[in-house]
């Protein structure tokens, strides 16, 4: 009998190996009038204009520099409706608390995650609580949901999106061309390697912190520039991961320039330490878009305008002389930037 | 330091107090322009015409006579829209897995869960999967979230909700008045009663089954006749905890005849055996309307042509003549029906 590994819910070739096989077979099979099915495995589905996804969070410690449970529940699952071009309007949180949780470790996440809601602007409207008997869970799960729509001035004055004749309602993972200009809005590897480095007692603990953020505000800012053909907020399997869903679904090749991919000194270091990829890991408050060339610079300035987009970086372009992704390193030599094959570092989401 | 306790997600009073003092008190500080806020406390919260909804499941075992927790969690946040006198146009599903979970049971899980999707018209359109480590979770944990819209033909035409003047958008717990009857659409306590037995072996196995099934087919049967002022699914807490928060809500008593009540003999008979009141237990396929009363026998009639609504009996009325929920027995007597402090069965839903 097959078991479920650790590996398969870790993001990156093992987990889309089980969600294939035992679940997207079945839910996949009556999808009603979906505009953005399950099928496409995008940050959120859509349906009558309305952009909808979900995202458990399990991870440990609850507590760590930068972020918690909480900041990060919200976070997500905001930034997976903003990158699709559109408005998250509302949350819904659902709670799995193991009996004999300190009430106080409770609200000191709740607490995180209005504070975190309310920054981004999107209210909680809905919510469900759930105590399991001590023993049956590790504390407490966090899934939330939200719902988004079109950016109602952006899409009124016909400034939605592309410029140059290619239509699109939405920032689609298949959307990409030819051409288009990858940007970074920060630098990678944050999230992972400072919850890795913290979880084990690396001892970086003063240096890394999380990059734990909602990125609405951010992708505003893009999309009024216009330009932009698709958006992804680089999670679970980090960057490389991104990249390569971005070349399969949109059919095209990805080079990356490395020494343009902004990486912090310290995380560079940790992750040479402990062996560990830092463009293989999660990133819970950055934003990867792909933009039309003409107005890559003009989306860069917008981005880094932002306080969140200060260390903003042009990192390629999708061209057809390359399969798949490929990292142009340093010295001028070219290597495949695979996915991960499970995430190198689990429970950080 | 307090700790949460089982019952303090069981539903009833003690969830009340958790929720109030740890979760709601900072999660409600900011709702946005949201039409039913978290504040609420009803079935689902309501932005820009949209309602949501959400839900952790954490049934055991994971099947039961009657159903699973993927009929379950998908039956479950589909009533939830549908009781706010909407359409479920869409579903996600977030996945927690234990580690070395046979796939053979996530695949019957979510073959059920798509089953049902399929049969209630509502595609899950968006999930997420995350994997704990053998031994932290126990087993698997559904948490279903679902959107909805007014249902088109019926709002068009204005056709929708009331006839009397009394003007309201959507079935929310306040809108009951003096007067409104109150219909139960079939047997009340068959999901909680059989689940409680089959779990702990009873042995009345043969006899009682759960009622898990999507009541959104139902709830449009109502709808089309009108008079319709609210409508709930008495899930945790049962009958008892439904009735107190309309009551509550609506500031209104209501008076509820023990003899009209539908329950199944099997059930009454095992309830009596366990010690367990049918009328606190959850209900996972049935509904609770409170109708004006020129339209209860229509609409009691519409129900009644359901397959799943046969049962279906007038209960009792909304009146000012008593205070909270009072239950006139058999022989005439009255004794007040409380909601229960904790859910008498834990982890039903």
């Amino acid at each position: 009998m097959t078991k479920i590994r650790l590996s398969d819910g870790a993001g990156g070739e093992a987990m889309q190996s089980l969600l294939k096989s035992s679940v997207l077979k079945y839910l996949t099979e009556f999808q009603g009038g979906a505009e953005v099915s399950l099928s496409a495995l995008d940050d959120s589905g859509i349906v009558e204009g309305i952009v909808f996804t979900t995202d458990a969070h399990t991870v440990r410690p609850l507590f760590y520099p930068g972020g918690d449970i909480g900041s990060l529940s919200a976070a997500g699952t905001i930034n997976d409706i903003a990158v699709m071009g559109a408005k998250p309007i509302a949350m819904a949180a659902s709670l799995v608390i193991e009996e004999s949780l300190d009430t106080e470790v409770l609200e000191r996440i709740i607490k995180s995650m209005a504070g975190t809601c309310k920054s981004a602007g999107v209210p909680i409207i809905t919510g469900d609580t759930k105590v399991m008997e001590k023993g049956s869970l590790d504390q407490i799960v966090v899934t939330t949901s939200a719902i988004g729509i079109s950016h109602p001035p952006l899409a009124e004055n016909n400034e939605y999106m592309l410029e140059k004749g290619r239509k699109q309602d939405w920032l689609l993972d298949s959307n990409i061309k030819d051409g288009d200009v990858i940007i970074a809005s920060g630098t990678l590897g944050d999230h992972g390697i400072a919850l890795l480095s913290f979880r084990e007692g690396y001892g970086f603990e003063t240096e890394l912190k999380s990059d734990t953020a909602p990125i609405n505000g951010i992708m505003l800012e893009a999309l009024r520039v216009k330009g932009i053909a698709a958006a992804k907020d680089p999670t679970r399997g980090g960057l490389a991961n991104t990249l390569n869903e971005w070349s399969d679904k949109s059919k095209i090749g990805i080079l990356v320039h490395e020494d343009n991919i902004p990486i912090k000194d310290s995380v560079r270091q940790a992750s040479e330490l402990l062996g560990i990829d830092p463009l293989q890991v999660g990133n819970e408050g950055k934003v990867v878009l792909a933009v039309e060339p003409e107005s890559a610079e003009k989306v860069l300035a917008a981005i880094r305008a932002h306080p969140l987009g200060r260390d903003a970086a042009i990192i390629g372009s999708a061209t057809g002389e390359v399969k798949g992704v490929v990292l142009e390193t340093e010295v001028g030599g070219r290597r495949i930037m695979e996915p991960p094959v499970g995430d190198p570092v689990p429970r950080i989401c």
